[in-house]
């Protein structure tokens, strides 16, 4: 039996997108291949409120994510983590030996203005790398406040994490100042996993050129200057099916409404976080709980493997906690294609087997 | 109208292979998650004549070639090149800062077991790269007398590129001593493209503990120490819809045989090149020519672009001469799930449209 899926990623997909995974092939290298790829950063850049080039990758968010901290960087990162995403990037960095410091909230803490002020005051660091949305801890950063730091710091290139967020919260790229937005197909977007997708701005661009030793399979510079001889077309063959997909997923997104799928979000979360206030505790501050996925203090200590297994039994899955979390909190992701009543059913489904 | 594609990947897919890329989400942290990587893996293993572990990774074959080649190359490696994939590979090593020298035979021409000779004798080399295969000429490399070469040097890492071999020609990777055999599912597997993958030997293994910079999402190391940890699962979330695919089409393989499979593939290719030589002139050698796709010589300057155009027409496609062999070859690919049915159908249109 398929379980509907209330676990951050991967996210059940609508049936009429999934048809769609299943297109026939095309030539990567036609005008077919190029009309489609354009036609997915046209309505990226819309969802993204940005002007900035698109860059489509075949790979999951972190393959953007190393390449952004890898090819950007020209002296030191300043990477800011509230859990595993953030450590993710500061270990990218590690990996591919590029200077970087860390800087840890608490867990179930935000990334604060005043950290990031402190950090970039010490002229050390010409990038930084907020994570939005973590999937551990369930914060959403204040990434408005963190954005008016930034502008004090012109030559600093702004990279956020949003895969798990975009699509779902509301993120205006060219507004917040960012230089490189990732995100990846199987979360707020409804897909399936394996694409990765970045805005990529001009500043960032002109910053990678000066930087030697960026690789070639996820150099955005590779990709951007591809894509701008090649019209649209991509280096290697990318995963065609994962874009016959997005680009239909992207129409329906546009139908829908952006700021409606965006109230949507906000409605959903709304409702779990009053639910987990009830019977147990949201983890983060209210002012920094994420829009996408709620994660909850198991303070009445239930054996969260337990419920997963009863709702397994009635064809539902949520997540148990992340790492050092497990067991201690618990996560419903109320992502992409959910909607309120979908919430409703599974929460309702949750009270009948705790009341057992 | 959809065309037949008898270019060098992508392929057509056969419909029901299609259906399995509309799969519903599952967990990618789930123990269905984990059987079905397992499953893909022991079924790759005897496609690849080998005890080897497998690795996957959502990308191109690219990803895997350029994880290779960095994280195996612990002083120099010699990169062969018979065309365009080989000069990629030494491209990616460069990019990454590895020390290599590229060995490159004239267009046509194949990699020499006597080239491979000489550079290891010098003794400056411990990783070495093959093109089994090169689309842009049409070249199959003696393989298995060049594998007779490393066989005198034990500590050299022996690298493949099998991306538009394997599953249509028979490589037994543990009889020739092939440490990383790399291939993707856009070829002769008869998939989409967006999954790459590779046999990982112990002494690749132990090569690339050594090496520092690895990076970490084309990392083979973090790959292997992950999925032997937690039980096939993979460090970031995967392309569960390939899987699908991918384990389906292999049932799909042994069922047909891989002999058989092997043995199909090289009546295409021999009935292609017959009517190459016929018309045309076939690039390669007979003795170095692909059982996979054949490069043409354009000898009576047709136009290659007006053959597509008439073809496609008529719903097929075909490709021109690839880089600097444009117009002055083309190609026909003779991959996958292509019968030759379905090749005797094609020339008859090709020989028809050159007649008027």
């Amino acid at each position: 039996m398929h379980k509907r899926l209330f676990i951050p990623g991967p996210v059940d997909v609508a049936p009429d997108v999934l048809e769609k995974m299943g297109t026939q092939m095309i030539g990567h290298r036609t005008k077919e291949a190029s009309v489609l790829q354009r036609s997915i950063s046209d309505k990226m850049r819309k969802l993204m409120y940005t002007e900035n080039e698109i860059l489509l990758s075949t790979t999951s968010g972190s393959g953007l994510m190393e390449g952004a901290i890898r090819c950007c960087t020209r002296k030191r990162a300043a990477v800011f983590s509230v859990g595993a995403f953030g450590d993710r990037w500061f270990k990218m960095a590690k990996a591919n030996g590029v200077p970087a410091d860390k800087f840890s909230s608490e867990l179930g803490q935000p990334t604060t203005p005043e950290m990031v002020e402190k950090a970039l005051s010490t002229g050390k660091y010409d990038l930084v790398t907020i994570t939005h949305n973590e999937t551990s801890t369930g914060i959403q950063n204040p990434i408005e406040e963190i954005a008016e730091v930034l502008r004090k710091y012109p030559d600093v290139i702004f990279c956020v994490d949003t895969v798990s967020s975009l699509g779902g919260a509301k993120i205006e790229v060219d507004k917040l100042g960012i230089d490189v937005c990732i995100t990846s197909t199987q979360k707020c977007l409804g897909l399936p996993p394996g694409l990765a997708i970045c805005s990529f701005s001009q500043k960032a661009l002109e910053a990678a050129r000066q930087v030697e030793n960026r690789g070639l399979y996820l150099d955005l510079v590779e990709i951007y200057d591809y894509i701008q001889k090649k019209d649209y077309q991509y280096p290697s063959t990318p995963s065609l099916s994962h874009m016959f997909a997005l680009d239909y997923q992207l129409d329906k997104i546009m139908e829908e409404g952006i700021e409606n799928r965006f109230a949507r979000h906000s409605q959903m979360a709304n409702y779990v976080r009053e639910w987990a206030n009830k019977h147990f505790e949201v983890l983060p501050e209210e002012k920094y709980a994420s829009e996408t996925l709620t994660t909850i203090k198991n303070t009445k200590e239930i054996s969260v493997k337990d419920l997963n297994n009863k709702l397994a039994e009635k064809g539902y899955m949520i997540s148990n906690g992340y790492g050092d979390l497990k067991d201690k909190t618990f996560r419903i992701a109320h992502m992409a294609d959910t909607t309120l009543e979908d919430i409703k059913v599974l929460l309702n489904i949750i009270d009948e087997i705790l009341n057992q």
